[in-house]
């Protein structure tokens, strides 16, 4: 990886890049010129087939987190087609499918880059909204074309549909990864999702697919049908019936919250069995209270979880092939990107949108 | 330990025994005549020897957590000689030394209880303040005698002073436990040790005996030099001094939280590197802000702990045994224990109040 930092200068050289960006708070997405990189020795460069849209897209795109630089050209879980490929590039070549999620760099070095942890590299690189080694911004997905280092794509097996494979390198991963790491993908568990969007669908798909048990915890009672039905959700507790939450105390081995509004974390911590863990993966802005209590009296956890590392991310699209998983999209075409984003504010949404930006984009390149 | 609970007739009678107990919300405690049941077929009986004062016993003995039973007679940090055994007792024999913790009950046969953790069972009797299996109210360890299934005792090594084994019995396993769960009482580890008091010096010393690399953080910069001295701390932060603290961050496998007075965890996460552990073992009367973006950016936790299963309190008597460790402590006469309660309020004890109870409580029986 190190190479890339220090670029020829033929690699400094831009391509014309087009895709829809954010000019300022009001989060509306337009059409959008900008240039990426050429493809460098250790890089690839991928034509966008389909690009998920993930509510942090819409965080940022309105900077409700106070760090957003405009404009921005939103989009983290990207699937293509390879068109070029660098000299030192092993994993990938022309016409494959590769898939990009949150992040495009680290430092290659640090305790967790060479754990295979680059998720937590302290010199990560985000898909987009940061700046690259080269000092560049990066760019997301809402656009025609991606220039990544060949480390930062997984392989996409031929057996999936790519519509469906987008958001899987973002939730899905999202969720593997800790029920991976906590010991909870494994058969004879129990566990808990906290919401059932794009991450909760995933998360119950790939416990279900190796016989996890799986109580969904939700304020929607209208979810609850489809999710036992299509999802084959074992249990579904509405969070508010206390007579239900009350029953199922103890029960659960642990718990992938994806909630980010505010609610209160002492009732999950109640249904944990002794040393069970909560895992929050959606921060909240404002932070809850810690149950401290009820993580003594069981030797309970709460932990955090970001994403997984690239070795990890690729575990993970191989056992979706394996089992035959992707995400239940909504597949929408580029120029309804703000109408998707109003709705995925009101959570109108099963699971994720995905947006067709071969087809549907035009770019003019 | 089921046939504790069908006790015969000959089990209900009950001997005189003789302890200070509180008898209302001021916490004075004042002589106090009761009675103790007979030792039944798996119970010892023990004349007590020394018991430790610990924090909680203030606590319980005023009233501030609205669970007393008064009168309260206090202590869980019991150390005794064994003066008569039940027909099923294998563990014992008279002038045995054995000592008692926390616990004095279990059902036996839950999930929990069949795992060694009793400390977690939901029918767990605690030594003090709680009814027994038979309806009786448990009496503590400030008094004459004390009776208990030989389950919950555990053997005391003739090598070590027996007034520094009190404290161990409850400061000590509660930090030895999670120490040990957490994978953190391994040679290379770095602990952090949030105060320095009963508990904190107790997991200085366990951590110390075998290599383990020892910061403490704590808000008094007069307890550094001993700390370092005696005790063989690495490393020694003030808390407030951010300075200090922004150098250690991300270089701490996991942290000890003992102190229950309120303070912000986000600092003490901060000092832990990826996937490591807070376990909070002392708990504040209001709950703290959980620091979630700070767990997600590192995939750490916060965990609790509650003292630890009957088979690990042994493990950890007998690791002290070999590793030469008891408490520091300051002996008293059983008077003195109305201003050892004051003085423990203030934190004015290094480490640990011990009453020298067989010496100075002059029981009439």
């Amino acid at each position: 990886m190190s190479e890339a930092i220090i670029s020829s200068a033929e690699e400094l050289q831009a391509v014309n890049a087009y895709g829809w960006a954010a000019r300022d708070t009001s989060g509306i997405l337009s059409p959008f010129h900008f240039t990426r990189r050429t493809t460098g020795r250790n890089d690839i460069s991928m034509k966008i087939l389909y690009c998920g849209i993930c509510h942090s897209d819409l965080h940022l795109a309105k900077d409700e987190v106070a760090m957003t630089i405009y404009p921005l050209v939103p989009g983290h879980e990207i699937v293509g087609e390879v068109t070029e490929v660098g000299s030192n590039v092993t994993k990938f070549k022309v016409g494959d499918i590769a898939g990009v999620g949150c992040m495009v760099g680290s430092c290659g070095s640090c305790g967790n880059c060479t754990r295979d942890l680059e998720n937590y590299c302290p010199k990560m690189v985000w898909t987009y909204n940061k700046h690259y080694h080269d000092g560049s911004i990066t760019f997301g997905g809402y656009s025609d074309k991606f220039v990544v280092e060949e480390h930062f794509a997984v392989r996409i097996p031929d057996n999936l549909p790519l519509e469906g494979v987008a958001p899987m390198l973002c939730a899905g991963i999202t969720v593997y990864s800790p029920m991976r790491h906590f010991g909870l993908l494994e058969h004879g568990k129990h566990l808990g999702v906290v919401g059932l969007g794009g991450l909760g669908h995933m998360a119950v798909k790939f416990a279900k697919a190796i016989g996890v048990k799986v109580t969904v915890i939700s304020t929607s009672p209208n979810k609850k049908k489809e999710a036992m039905e299509q999802l084959g959700v074992d249990h579904f507790l509405i969070s508010r019936n206390q007579e239900e939450m009350q029953a199922a105390m103890g029960t659960l081995d642990g718990i992938i919250d994806t909630v980010s509004a505010p609610h209160s974390l002492t009732p999950l911590v109640d249904l944990l069995t002794t040393d069970g863990n909560l895992i929050v993966v959606g921060a909240p802005l404002q932070p809850p209270e810690l149950p401290v209590f009820p993580l003594i009296l069981g030797r309970k956890s709460i932990a955090g979880s970001a994403i997984g590392g690239m070795k990890e991310t690729q575990e993970m699209i191989d056992f979706a092939a394996k089992h035959n998983i992707t995400a239940d999209v909504e597949v929408i075409p580029m120029d309804y990107v703000n109408t998707a984003f109003e709705r995925v504010a009101k959570l109108d949404v099963k699971y994720r949108f995905v947006i067709d930006v071969a087809n549907t984009l035009n770019s003019p390149y």
